[in-house]
């Protein structure tokens, strides 16, 4: 499976057409935003390159790029936490690609053992910001999961 | 109002304290998705930095950093499709913005006059992938509203 590139499509046929040309920055990748099929909640957001892209497309298996440890992501490889593509989305100008998910597993998609990596609230008074916690508890212990 | 610097932070207090402080990267920038708080549906991907997300805390109406124009943009301020901002999140790492907003104006986030950017469904046959477009019509004409 192979991509268009987007260098060959101008403003309209890449805004509004029908050809699938990823903007892959200049490190070769994409945004790539995660959502929970069930009540629409972003669970994470994560990047992907090219063979990211192919094998989540073609496995129906989600695949990320990991920019810490540099190399291709099964998503759930170690912590069972896999996610099932239901649909496959991208934007205007195609540098973001946003995906339906059934998370399996436990339903954690967060390293933390959290069910979205999203669980804090940024609230502002009186002229300062702080971080508020979800109460909902995390569905795995990360010591046990990551050895 | 004023951020941490997250290089102040261990990795335990970056993921799980209540000190809000975004790892903006090395163009001073951090990922900020706005979602509807009508049906929690992506809106649009843009990008923030220190001054777009303080103007955003401090009036509720929602601030990016335009990377093509270089310059901060007030969502909204030519089109009138502001976005009044409901609620503020951020990931485990402290690299990503997430925001349920209001759409405002004619509820159109996308400059294509769409509701959302992500109009377009990726899909696969055969070995091949093409975009399929949301039937759904544009709320404004982009050549009246971007003169």
């Amino acid at each position: 499976m192979n991509f268009a590139d987007p260098a060959t499509l101008n403003k309209t046929e890449l805004e509004a057409g029908a050809t699938f040309a990823p903007r892959f920055d200049g490190n070769g990748l994409v945004t790539a935003i995660a959502t929970d099929i069930r009540d629409n909640n972003v669970l994470m957001v994560a990047h992907m390159n090219a063979e990211a892209l192919r094998r989540t497309l073609e496995t129906g298996t989600v695949h990320y790029w990991s920019r810490s440890r540099n190399s291709l992501w099964k998503k759930g490889e170690t912590s069972g936490e896999t996610q099932r593509l239901v649909e496959m989305r991208t934007d205007c100008d195609q540098d973001v690609i946003l995906m339906k998910v059934e998370q399996l597993g436990r339903g954690a998609a967060c390293h933390t053992g959290r069910k979205s990596c999203f669980y804090r609230r940024v609230e502002t008074s009186d002229g300062t910001v702080r971080l508020v916690l979800d109460e909902s508890q995390p569905l795995f212990d990360p010591a046990e999961v990551y050895p």
